[in-house]
């Protein structure tokens, strides 16, 4: 391997790990492989230990020793629970979150209501946002999807219903301008519904500030509720009122225990919930919250500016030549925590790279997401993956995997 | 406390655990408090051994060591095996069945489907059904629901689009007459869809014989999936290619890996995902399906109409001076596997069986339901749960308690 420039160095990495007041908070997680570097957190984060630990308690104490009286002060007070300390992450009222479901049910579920209020079609969208929202949104009113905001903005018109955006690009990592986009949407009567799936807890959010309708995330990428945990919702506590929920059922009525023939929903943003909450796919969530709080997402964002930028440094400095080139914003408050890195052998790359020790993902057709969850994530990690995918390049080591995707990565 | 005939007393029982093949799959389970009696694995079902291990794996081994890696080859091909386990307990063939999401969630996609295919807006179902299925059906079309079987098929035209019935009452535990509902059904042009919850892994189902269009289910009661375990949905073979999923999603594209922009909707019953699946509560889901399949329905139907002839035959012969009577049909072949008695002071009846650890549930207004769940109820825990009620009845120890219900049972 080339040696670096002194000043960007595993030396310098270790510095910034010393020097790092996020540090001690990798002791929260599990690291069950030892020798692991895993870039992949915005997939699925990793397992917190007091996630675990309530994990073995809800399968061993709760559900084999307690059985159905596990609900009644426990699990059903869980997902209120959860979605409270949400509320903080992203800058909300309690009572304006709710967990349930997933993003895609959710994302359906609020689209669908917000189109109705005015009796409007028309949805606006980015084609660069999550393909699965798009297929939501697409099923929902009559999609029009643009290739940059200026052109979505310029669209706007009295027949958008709702304007729906990720913050944050699964794939590019670019910010949208939460304030600008909501501002505007808002001018023709349209209401916003934010993706927050690859910004909740890694950038600081504010929904009240910004005044946003709708909102909803992903509680298994950077908040580590474990795979599959349930999603989150988030609707001005002024439009309330004003959506109804078009996929009823027990856990959204006033009184769900009551066993009444007529439906009467909640008041409250319950009345958003739907079937019976996942319990042991929530279990953990709490417990991973506290983490993410007890850390404080501004801190986390400022270890983020300095994990992602120590990263394309070194790219710039030692991968360029081998034909990588950063696919996210220079930028640092127009990124979120994790790098795009382009190159024509990506899919090889990825497997390469997991084959020996360090696991970002990959996605169609050409990108290398480095995904660098700023909780567990440390400099000599960042140094040493890209020392690794130096080493790949530089000895064509990543020429024999397979050159198309068949599975998941 | 009286001493029964001796013809029903504790030695009967006794002998009848002796006899009981299906007695030794009782260790199959968790016990955690060893005096607790169950019954009410209707409402949740025991934590099976197998299903702890597996889950302890899923967290520890999978989600802290493997990461995302545990999507490959692992979790993605889960919910397709407990599927096909489960199309054999209902009549059907594999691929005819899918795991995700509630069942309400699922109640809705399959209810909204069906109108569509025929432009019908009418659903009938009885008044009796599940609330909560009730709540999904009025959210989705024309809900008109009756007091009896007969009066619902005398209202069948041909502006009827679904008709929806629980096959087992939740509350009273009749069953209902599926090939006969599903044809008189049929031969209006309407589609069934029967929800199977408090039938499933008690009660031999013949989905494919009875040509039945639709169904879904829960996991979490006979199954023993574990608390909010995902439910399923059955779609006939032939009926599939008719359908469209109203909430797309990324798990329902033919090719969700692929990230493309346009949805194109898997030609498989997998084109009724929508999410990511919920992992973990999904995870004890298979081997939960194992012990089922091991000890045979047909089997565990045949317990079961000896365990409920005999809890009714203690009621008749001891608790009827107190006022307790069956609400359940007396005919076992109509009946479910749990018994529903009905008595003024229900609440309180349940509230001091706990507290005299007895576990049954209640359901409005006057209901104790008493869920035997074959698979690991004896009949020893019959006859000491009907001696507790005796002596609570006997002895009025259920007056102190509170006389309307404040949260979950």
């Amino acid at each position: 391997m080339n040696e670096p420039k002194p000043n960007l160095g595993r030396s310098l990495a270790e510095a910034a790990d010393r020097a790092d007041e996020l540090a001690k908070f990798r002791n929260e997680f599990v690291f069950g492989e030892e020798n692991v570097i895993y870039l992949d957190g915005n997939s699925l984060g990793r397992l917190p230990k007091k996630g675990q630990e309530r994990l073995t308690r809800a399968v061993q104490d709760e559900w084999g020793s307690r059985l159905v009286r596990g609900w009644v002060n426990g699990w059903l007070l869980e997902p209120r629970r959860a979605a409270d300390k949400i509320a903080r992450l992203i800058g909300a009222k309690e009572r304006e979150v709710l967990v349930c479901d997933s993003t895609s049910v959710n994302l359906f579920k609020l689209a669908n209501a917000a189109l109705r209020v005015k009796n409007r079609k028309v949805i606006l969208s980015l084609a660069g946002n999550f393909p699965s929202d798009l297929y939501v949104l697409g099923g929902v009113g009559e999609l029009r999807t643009f290739g940059t905001v200026e052109e979505l903005l310029h669209a706007l018109t009295d027949e958008v219903g709702v304007v729906s955006l990720s913050h944050t690009c699964y794939k590019t990592g670019q910010v949208h301008d939460m304030g600008l986009i909501t501002e505007e949407a808002q001018k023709v009567g349209a209401f916003v519904l934010w993706d927050l799936s690859h910004s909740v807890g890694v950038i600081p959010l504010q929904m009240n500030k910004y005044n946003v309708d709708m909102a909803v995330g992903c509680t298994y990428k950077y908040l580590n509720g474990g795979p599959g945990a349930p999603a989150f919702l988030y609707i001005r506590e002024q439009l309330l009122p004003h959506l109804r929920n078009p996929i009823r059922g027990w856990f959204g009525h006033a009184d769900p225990f009551g066993f009444q023939p007529e439906f009467k929903p909640a008041e409250t943003i319950e009345k958003f919930m739907t079937g019976t909450p996942p319990v042991l796919s929530m279990a953990a969530l709490e417990p991973a919250l506290d983490v993410i709080l007890e850390a404080g997402v501004d801190r986390i964002r400022k270890k983020s500016f300095l994990l992602t930028e120590y990263l394309i440094a070194l790219v710039n400095e030692r991968l360029t030549k081998y034909g990588v080139s950063v696919a996210s914003p220079i930028e640092s408050r127009k990124r979120g925590a994790h790098v795009a890195l382009a190159h024509p052998d990506a899919w090889k790359l990825t497997q390469a790279m997991i084959a020996h020790g360090v696991i970002p993902d990959f996605r169609e057709p050409d990108i290398l997401r480095m995904g660098l969850a700023p909780i567990y994530t440390s400099f000599v990690e960042v140094y040493d993956a890209i020392s690794m995918l130096e080493n790949i390049l530089a000895n064509n080591l990543h020429v024999k995997y397979e050159s198309s995707r068949t599975g998941v990565s």
